[in-house]
Order: C-alpha cells, then structure tokens, then sequence
C-alpha cells in the first residue's frame, strides 16, 4: 500500500535466522524494486526473473521498467499457470534456461507470481550453483502472506505434493499490495483462508479487524486489503524467525491444513482450491478445538469458539460432496506427512488468536468434526 | 585406524556450525555404523544406502550387517561407478527410488562410495522432503579428507561440472580407513593430492609427517595411512568451520585448483584423474607463489617453495600433453567459477603450511608458472 503523502511508511518486518540471513518483507510498489536490490547488496547486470503466463503479461513490463533504468538487464521466463508446473521437469527447464543463458553466484532469481513460481524458482535459485540470491515477488494473497516467507520451495513428485524440494531463505521479499487487484475473485477469497488462519492461531486484533471490515476486504478496498495482507504477513514471519526447519512452533500454520489436505485429496486435486480445502478444514478444527477443551459439543460451539467459526464462515466453503465419507477422509489423513511416529498431530485453538499442538485425540471427536465441517 | 588394544581412540574431529549442526567425523570400522546413527539421535526401522556398482560388492555387506543386527531395515541402491552417474537423471531416479520406497522425515540416507556416490547421495537427501539425514560413509581418500567434509552436494550439468547442487550438511561422517586398502593405485594417488594441498595449505607437521612416510603411505601402511588421512581431514573441518558457504577462507582449499581446472579441461575429461590435475596445478601455483614472493624465478625455486615442490614432485603427475598451449590453459582459467568481477583469485604459499589469496596477478608470472609446471 503506497504511504500517503507526507507519511513514512511502516517499517518493513524482518524474518531474523542465524547466520547473516535477516531478510525484510516489504509492501512497496514494484517500481521500487531497484531500490531494494541495491539495498540488498545485488548486484547486476543480470537479473533472471521467472514468471507463469498468466503474471508475465500483467507484471513483467512493470517489472522490466523499474530495472532497465536502473542499468539491469532482465531476462525472463514464463512457466504455464498453474499447479502443474510445479514439477521436476520443469523445474530442470528453469535450470537449463539459466545455465545457457550463463549466470554467476551474484546473479539474482525473481521470482514473480503466485505460491506456484515462487516455490518453483524458489528451488531453482536454491540449487543453480548451490544457491543464487533469491527475491520473491508475490502476486496472490496467499503468496504475500504466506508461501513467499519461510524459505519453503520445491516441487511436486508423481507420489505426492512437496515430496521434492530445499529449505532456501529469500534476500527480501517485495509484495506489491496493487497486484492483488487483478486477482480472480476465488484466488482471493483462497487466500484470505490463509489470512483467517493466521489471524486465529497468533493475532486476536487482527481477527477483530476481520470481523469488522469483511465487506471492504472482499470490495478489495486497497487500505483495508494491504493492512490485513501485512498484518497476517507478520504473523508468518515471527512464526518462521521462531522455527526455521519446522521442527516445533511452526506447525502451528497447520491450523485446517491436516483435514484441509484430506479434503483436496479426496475431493480430488484441482476440484476445490487450496483455500476453499483450508477453510473447511479450518471448520472442522474449530469444532475439534471445542470438543478438546470442553468434553462432547452438541448444537452451536461454545464461546470463544463460536466466534471463531463464525469467522471462517465468511469464507463461505463449498459444501464437500457427500460421496466423500468420513471415513475415507480420516483415511486420507493418515498418509499426511505431517505426522509424528505417534500417530497424528492436530493444531487446535486455545481460544481466538492462541494455538497449540495437540496429540492423541480420540477417533470420535475427529469423527465428530468431519460431520460438523459436512454441515450435518 | 583401530585403536591398538588398550588405548583409547582419538576424539572425532567435530565440525561446528551455528544452529544446532556440529557433526563429528568419525575415524572408526563400518561395524561401528549402527551406534553412531543411534548417538546421533537417528532411528529407524528404514534406512536407505546409495553406492555405485564397484563399491556396492565390496561394501554393501558390512554395512547390512552392522545394521541388520541393530533392527534397521535396509534398503540400496546402486548407481554405476563414475563421474557420469553426477548426474540430474541420476538424481531423479535416486528420489523416484526413494519416494516410490516410502520415506518420512527421520529416515537417514546412507552415501556409500567416493566422491560420485557422496556428492548424488548428498544432493538426493538434501531434497528429498526438503531433507532427510545425511550420513556419509567415504571410501575413497578423497572422499574421507575432502568431499564427504563441508555440505557441498550436487551433480553435473550439460554446460559444466558441479552446476546443479546444494549445501547441504550430514548428520556425522564415517570413515573407515580398511576401506582404502581396495582403492585402485592411480586412486589412492589421486587422492593423496588433496592430502599434499591440506598439509601444503594449513599444516606444516603433516607437510613433515608425508616428507618422512611417503613410501609407506603408498605401501598402504594402516597406521601411517590412518593418521595422514585424519590429519588431512582434519584441515577440511577447520576450513569448513570458519567459513561455511566460502565466501572467504574456505577459498584456500583451491590451492592448485584454478591451474588444475585448466588442465583438466584442455586435457579433455576423463585423460587425467582430478588428483593428477591438481598436482600439476600446485606445480604451477608453487612457481606462482615463488615468483610473488621474490619476483622473476629462474631455475630451482627459492626456499621454501624448493620444499614444496618436491613434495608435489613426489605426487609424480603425468607430463602435460605438449599439445595443449599455454594460451589455451590460460583461456580456460577464465571461465573457471572461481573468479571475482575483478579477475582471477589465486591461492598462493606463504610458506609451507600458510596460504594467502592473490588477485591482480602478473600475466607474465602465469606464463612462467605454466612453462614451470610443463617442466620446460
Ligand atoms: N512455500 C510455502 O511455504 C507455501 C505455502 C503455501 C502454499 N504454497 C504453495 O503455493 C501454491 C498456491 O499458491 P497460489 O494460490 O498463489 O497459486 P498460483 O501461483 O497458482 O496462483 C493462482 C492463480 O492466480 C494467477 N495469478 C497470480 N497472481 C495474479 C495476479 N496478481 N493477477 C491475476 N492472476 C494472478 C496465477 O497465474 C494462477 O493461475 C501451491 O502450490 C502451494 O503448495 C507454498
Ligand atoms: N563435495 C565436495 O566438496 C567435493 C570435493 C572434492 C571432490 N568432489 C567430487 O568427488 C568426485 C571425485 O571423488 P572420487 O575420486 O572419490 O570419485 P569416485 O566416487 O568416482 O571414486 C573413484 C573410483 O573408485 C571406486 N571406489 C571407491 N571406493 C573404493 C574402494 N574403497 N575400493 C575400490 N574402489 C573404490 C569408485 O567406484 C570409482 O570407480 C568428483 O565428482 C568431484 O567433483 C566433491
Ligand atoms: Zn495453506
Ligand atoms: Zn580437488
């Protein structure tokens, strides 16, 4: 969101790690982006910039006109849009563009577009050379606050989602709040699935600021969609700072995400969105959320539970098809990599902007979830 | 080396680095592999093992049973022997092998081999679920003071060699010396190389210790050959330590490389083993340090770089092809990834045991090094 004149703008949030590799996620306009390589200590004058086909049109000149001036020569790509290409094969192509083209270990990869480029250049730029400067530039809601922090990257494999892949921090991420504009509504509404969450696991302001500017946020108002966007941005990046490699606080971004997998599984892939799956997964968590802290839950959830589903109510979920039993989609959710060797881990709320993890839950309050989430 | 009955072994040197992933290297028999993965805090029941064909009969065995008896559940694979196995095909299959097994996050993998194996094994694991444990078992000399040391995986590309890769740390190294007494003779020469240039670079009691054994280290005497190889190993933990991602000392360990990466490319892959290379290379990055040191060197160098070179001498590298120019050499230098933006960066003696980074050399002083090392 460009400051107001006469204002300074917030100051960026900074994912801190060990080692030298702080990095800032800034809400600037892409004109901005020379500014911030420099700042970075990048260097050209090559820049590699990878995009989908959908994005490229749309960005890329804007990109090419904030570093041409500033004396960098761009070369970019296009990747087909879509899940698809988040593959091996693809991602091969990335590297055999890059290496023919010739780059050196100074030579920047943007990656320009959604979660699927910047997962897709996010490991290409973290095994070109054993590493080139990675910059993402997030194009979708769920990239701004989500998948362009953390430093996850990697591709799909004929067995399974993200089996392929690195840990590979960004130099800085750049998020320009105006592409959100151009965003088909049900990307937007997929990505504000990941803003609900983030907001339910760590930031009870911000789910208050939710309940209030719903209306705006879905007209796409641009002072109220960049202030949510950032503000569940930083709920991202305390949470990567706190557990870079996932190994303990992190998990809890799997609010909805154990059921929600079991759902895009069994719904099959592509039928329902990302989001669409997170947010009846999210359903389904609150419900369990209110069975652990009070015992058997019948009718409506109890406070502060009801507020909370209410919230993910708003995201008005498709109803899951009927042929999808329970039982498949407990099933489902045991093939789930996020498990434990004993046995599934559910993230649960304490209350409205307080999650933790929890183990051993019984089968029949898991049962009673998935009936709840169905609507039945 | 075994520990004489009665005495204590030494300690493993231990690779420190921030974030929680020192590692030891062990000097230590393959029957002792199922306690170190349990020291290392690594479970099973599955394990997978990745080795080539030469290696996989001589080796696989003892490695089966010292984890049969430990309840693991071992799995291998076997790639052909050779540099043309560093390759993304390889890689791929590696991961489809891996994937189509079934593999969680606590499932270790195993390289068992030399350098080939060390650096494809490396470079599946590091991206296989966004990393599994690493657990390298070295079985060539290079690969126990130099490859399997430092997180540097990675495999081959059409337009060049180690272009594709990751850093990538293991959990511990193993390396049992018996393994060295099948290594081909032109091998275990080879690898002395890199033993030469870590005494040369950093260690001037090993420089002694290789003047006054060198005749049963090529014997393949246990113990002379146990103790010169951790010494030289140890040199690499020390480098690796102080400067993880080389973006400084870490550099030193290309004594001899920017010289021997010419050869090697002018000579035509494969002509000439990486050990032969490097020794010619030192040849001519000794005459280099002499020349900065004193200027213009006519006929025998100076001390203390008459020492070194008869050192090197002893590595008794192949006559350099009279066919391939000193032109050509210098040209191929060039397009080494070592340079800087400002040229190329030579490492060069201060004296046995002490190196320093050079930048701005003379052309003249390169001409004279390559004539030095052609032995004209
Ligand atoms: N790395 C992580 O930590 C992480 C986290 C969450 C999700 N992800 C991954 O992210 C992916 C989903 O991300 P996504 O929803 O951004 O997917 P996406 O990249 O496929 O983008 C969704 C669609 O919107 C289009 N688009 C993107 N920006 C646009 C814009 N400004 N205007 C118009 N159209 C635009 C794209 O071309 C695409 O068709 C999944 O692959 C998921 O696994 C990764
Ligand atoms: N990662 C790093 O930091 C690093 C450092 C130096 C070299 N390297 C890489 O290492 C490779 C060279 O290593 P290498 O020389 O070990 O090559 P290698 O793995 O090809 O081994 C050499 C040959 O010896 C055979 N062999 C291995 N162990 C044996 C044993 N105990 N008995 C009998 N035969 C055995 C192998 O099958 C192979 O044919 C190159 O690809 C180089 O790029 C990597
Ligand atoms: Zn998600
Ligand atoms: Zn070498």
């Amino acid at each position: 969101m460009p400051a107001p004149p006469g204002s300074t703008p917030p100051p960026a949030a900074v994912v801190a790690l060990p080692g030298g590799r702080d990095y800032a996620v800034h809400f600037d306009p892409l004109a901005e982006l020379a500014r911030h390589l420099r700042e970075a200590g990048l260097r050209g004058p090559r820049a590699l910039v990878v995009t989908d086909e959908t994005v490229g049109p749309l960005y890329l000149d804007a990109v090419r006109a904030a570093l041409g001036g500033a004396g960098w020569d761009v070369e970019a790509l296009a990747v087909p849009a879509g899940e698809a290409s988040k593959s091996v094969g693809q991602w091969s192509g990335v590297l055999d563009w890059a290496l023919r083209l010739g780059v050196d270990r100074q030579t920047p990869v943007l990656a320009l577009g959604g979660g699927v480029v910047g997962d897709l250049a996010g490991f290409a730029a973290a095994t070109l050379l054993r590493g080139l400067p990675l910059v993402h530039l997030p194009t979708t809601v769920i990239a701004q606050v989500d998948s362009a922090i953390g430093g996850k990257t990697g591709v799909n494999h004929a067995t399974g989602k993200n089996l392929v892949g690195a840990f590979y921090q960004p130099r800085f991420v750049l998020a320009d709040p105006a592409t959100l504009q151009t965003l088909p509504d049900r990307e937007l509404r997929s990505g504000l699935a990941e803003v609900v969450k983030h907001a339910l696991i760590a930031d009870a302001a911000l789910v208050e600021r939710l309940e209030r500017d719903w209306d705006q946020l879905l007209d796409r108002d641009e002072a109220v969609l960049g202030r949510v966007v950032r503000d569940a941005a930083a709920v991202k990046v305390g949470v990567v700072a706190a557990d870079e490699f996932e190994t303990g606080d992190r998990a809890l971004l799997n609010f909805g995400h154990t059921f929600g997998h079991a759902v895009e599984r069994e719904a099959g892939y592509g039928a329902l969105t990302h989001g669409e799956a997170v947010a009846l997964g999210m359903r389904a968590a609150v419900h369990l959320s209110a069975s652990l802290a009070s015992g058997r839950v019948a009718g409506v959830l109890p406070a502060p539970f009801d507020r909370a589903d209410a919230l993910v109510a708003r995201l008005a979920p498709p109803a899951l098809d009927a042929a999808v039993s329970d039982d498949a989609l407990t099933d489902a959710m045991q093939t789930d990599k996020k498990r434990t060797s004993r046995g599934l881990r559910f993230v649960v709320l304490d209350d409205v902007g307080r999650a933790r993890l929890a183990e051993d839950v019984p089968a029949d309050a898991i049962a009673a979830a998935w009936r709840y989430a169905r609507g039945e």
